[in-house]
């Protein structure tokens, strides 16, 4: 099978990253395609740029469609415009935090998300909520680690997260931890190791979990919301991203 | 004060009908401008329609910040990139259905809304929850009537639109009727008269509203999430959409 | 358009306060009339004062329908006997609690409500709820002023209020600030400029809520629950409380 | 032990019949003492009803105190004023709403409420909510059936309740009725014995969980909400309603 | 009436205890069994002894139904397989997390429960949910206490009891305190008297509760998920846990 | 990896056909071992039954442990005990509910979960509640074909079940269907292509869920509710059930 995982920000480096973490984790017979959209945010840390970001994105899935992917994951923890590639996708989309957050409702009565920005935390409670997990969401924290300083060499990032996931553990009576950015992906298992309990990444959750249901052959519903959007002929210097009938993807292939 | 009235679709003789209806209930004092983007759907049917649309409606928010705008009104009933919007803006910005559930709250223990076509349903679910207004969302019901012909001359649009109404009146357990779309803002008082109960409409609730707001120098607020995007540059093509500081802003005026 | 605004106790100092500070945002057309009970608590600082102040407020609702009011602001933030008013206008009634908190959950994406004794805590998350505004409504904070405290010159009210805001944006991750009491309307300014965050204040967001219903033509639905009260003779000294028919109104009009 | 027994309404021969029904259920310690006020509407069908009944009833209550009662059963549907009630009382009060839907939680997966007016369904599902009751609460269904035509010799309310109760066995998934007006006091087991699942009646259910509340040597706490009211001087023809200080009253005894 | 009292532990000393506080509540016309299986875990601490421990209290159910009971309280505060029990009985079967709840909820705004050690926490919350009494559990806190501790002779148990109950008045915005665990039955007045706020224990609570229904002649409903088990034959050891007919109960008797 | 597929009732030919289903789905390097108990009932129809299986269920989890099996699908859509189950395991426990909830929830907006006998839908929805699938559950329907006649040559269930899965399309709001019992694995297929819509059965999406758990080498949280339970000796013909140390199972691997 063949997933798609698209990194809707512009940071090729953190793609790759993801790619690697992702393909330690899938299974034999999976082909995972990392990509980005070379236009838009190089990181995502708010309303403003999740909306600017879902361009590329979607633009990603509509181009998935057409090369034939059987599932993507959507990899970033706002899980940007999911429901508008569920409109454009026949098989899954996933987004990590929906994923993460299945995951570790699964193993713990109760995780905490550390994530990068306090102004992200909203966004994270909403999506909580929008899976049905608020009764699992202990709490969200922030670690105040920008997105981009995740992974640069020598940063006190990795130091910084394992202390706040030391603290949600003592304080919040999680049992479990969520980290609540696709940047953190390489370091899951060293958290854990750290602080010996769970530790569930959005990655590699959600490439198991359209593996899951590729493998069960569950498609995305196609009667009534996520529907492929209707036809129509949009303005100006959008119009090439205008929907087409589902029936002219089928005959493309 | 001066109030932009966005309808995130480029369909112009929809933003003209809203600027109408919009003016007919302003105050003395009030300017009002009603603007469509010139790029993107012709008309919001789905969450991808939205997704697209929300870059044109962003680029007139920012557009409208640099023009002095006191507030915003999104006249789309899915308020798409409401939150985006609110990172933009200083003063408030309103959402159609948002004004339009708040207002229908207070003048009956519950309504309707009456909507367009069956898919965007659950996008008003999602949205009377987002406002904390499903205790008072009795149901959602679609009339299958197309935006685009609402306003077409000598189309059953409103007498389907009333049939619906009806229904909605003895069957739910509803006593005021929320109108699901910009495009119904010419019908509301037509459509109050034939049911005789109270029917709330979203752009013109959302003109009062935002004027309430500005008169009581309520601004949005600027500490958490609703704080300016971070300054950083974008790729690509959409490098013009990149956000820069607030303080760039004051500078300019 | 003329707007009932009805303090439900009997302090009359505080009722021109509340006049004046209504009057300062009201719009050039509408004229606001500030009454309170020549019968009943002084001050509402629980459930029975509340119950027992009802009966003085309703009997001025029941009063401005005779008089041709075009609408009413309970200016007490419990929102006493709001449903029971809401039976006998015509009009849009607005309590001072829901505007406010309406308000705020607009321009912010959490807010704490900082009001007077502690024992009023819970009465303010039961209007929470009924509004829907929970999902808003971050913490409700005493400071333990008595209400009749609030404006003794040199009182340390203020300095109080503007410390638990502080602490209220500190603690509870809130954006913005509800004034939990109709006596610290006057405060408002003074307290947004004291902690750099917007401050809601009920009165003035009931006057302007109401005068937005009223220019919107929007009246209380006398469908389901809030129908006139059922004609019926009531016995003893409360006869002069009877309902009378809705027609019999329109006829002494 | 002495139970209070207070009908809201002015109608006496409501207030009989409930004392009957409760004596018929009382342990034989118990001393039931079933009063109405002397003033205020003659049943309660809505908001305004209630509000106005409120003062009559919370007189009862005070008045009670000095008479040494031990715990109070508030025998109207709507619960009206119990909060105000449990500020008044050192001992329990109970809502027959309260204690019908608490007993009918504990011996059915769910229960419909059956009720006598339209407009008075959403005060049964304001109680519901008050007391956590709506996870249980499957539907609450009308007869408009009036009060006080309840126990008109020759009237068909009987058999109108009996067929709804049916219809709300079959149609709503619950397994057990809620009688959702004192009036229904003494229909109780004949409606049982017509639909063949357990009626719960809340005049009766309240003074058994009244009783057992005493038993148990359980007063309502006057740490916080229900604390006596603040002693103040309320002004007017309302003057005799100004609570005193608890102090004043054991002293009284 | 007879009322067996079910301690689903095997410790017999607390099922002694137990029986002694019901019977200084019940009264004079009721009778208390309290029993104990003679199998399976001497004190129940988290989902496994519970799930254990199930198989002896249902059949205790199962021969109070032979031996004519009229109703059953399960005196554990996890209330185990309550639903299943409830299968089983006519008369009404009451737990004592469920029966306190209620109790607490009608006396005070809101309770904090106290119980034993911390692992036990989450399942006092599903409980809180499950019997719709969240929005009245302020708090559960754990003492780290063990059940089988807590009436061992000179231990520090009840003072560490009293000081939690303190704590969660401080600190949880709780009025009142539910003991969660049937073991703490004996202390409840001497903690009352040490804290100054009304404090609840299950097992009396249930006892009283027990009784009310019984004298009310309700019955566990028949009709739904509560019906008699479909009877059928058990394999292997087990084989004696067959349902029979309620039929064959009726019969027998 | 190992799996261990427990079917809690002893209907082994109901085990080897899920085992059948299990296999084709797993992947090539997982080994599925599906076992039932040998005593207990033959099908799991309400509380009783679910309680009574619970103790073969938990003594094939304590013998997976010392097996060394990597984790557990409990195979019965009740998911019975399965918080019980995750205290022993130290890998990952999948109640079939549970993975089939959540793997509908990704691919529709809203399901629909078709079940066998009216008196298991509460149950159904319990676990809805449970997992936080409420927003995603629109209905539970019963088809009243007992459970062990789903897989009777000739029956007519399976037709039965696919009329009740087209009406909950119509009716209910759905975009798919769960199948409410293990004993349906082998419809799954068959009902989707007649229905023409994702149809999510639980028996393979636990399986699948399991994989990419245990992939992800997540494990149980053994820090609080589901730490292994307390090395205690239970009394009694349960003696053998008493748990040990996880320390003596380590030891004994």
């Amino acid at each position: 099978m063949r997933i798609k995982l698209i990194n809707p920000n512009t940071t090729q480096r953190m793609t790759e990253s993801m790619g690697r973490c992702a393909r330690e984790v899938a299974s034999p017979g999976t082909e995972i395609v990392a990509v980005s959209p070379t236009m838009g945010p190089p990181s995502i840390e708010g309303y403003y740029d999740e909306a600017i970001a879902s361009l590329g994105m979607l633009a990603e899935v509509e181009a998935g469609e057409r090369e034939g992917f059987d599932g993507y994951v959507i990899a970033c923890f706002g899980d940007p415009a999911l429901y508008a590639a569920r409109e454009l996708a026949r098989g899954p989309v996933i987004g990590i935090a929906e994923a993460a957050m299945h995951a570790a409702s699964v193993i713990a009565p109760g995780f905490s998300v550390v994530t990068t920005l306090a102004r992200t935390c909203g966004m994270a409670w909403h999506l909580a909520e929008r899976y049905g997990m608020t009764r699992f969401c202990m709490n969200v924290r922030a670690t105040d680690v920008a997105v981009l300083d995740l992974d640069v060499p020598g940063s006190a990032a990795r130091s910084i997260i394992i202390d706040e996931c030391r603290r949600a553990l003592d304080e919040d009576g999680s049992d479990a931890i969520v980290l609540g950015c696709a940047g953190m992906a390489e370091f899951c298992h060293e958290v854990e190791d750290a602080i010996g309990a769970p530790v569930v990444e959005g990655v590699t959750a959600a490439v198991k979990w359209a593996e899951a249901l590729i493998a069960l052959k569950l498609h995305t519903s196609k009667r009534g919301d996520f529907a492929r959007p209707l036809a129509k002929r949009y303005d100006g210097v959008l119009a090439d991203y205008s929907p087409r009938d589902a029936a002219a993807h089928i005959h493309r292939k």
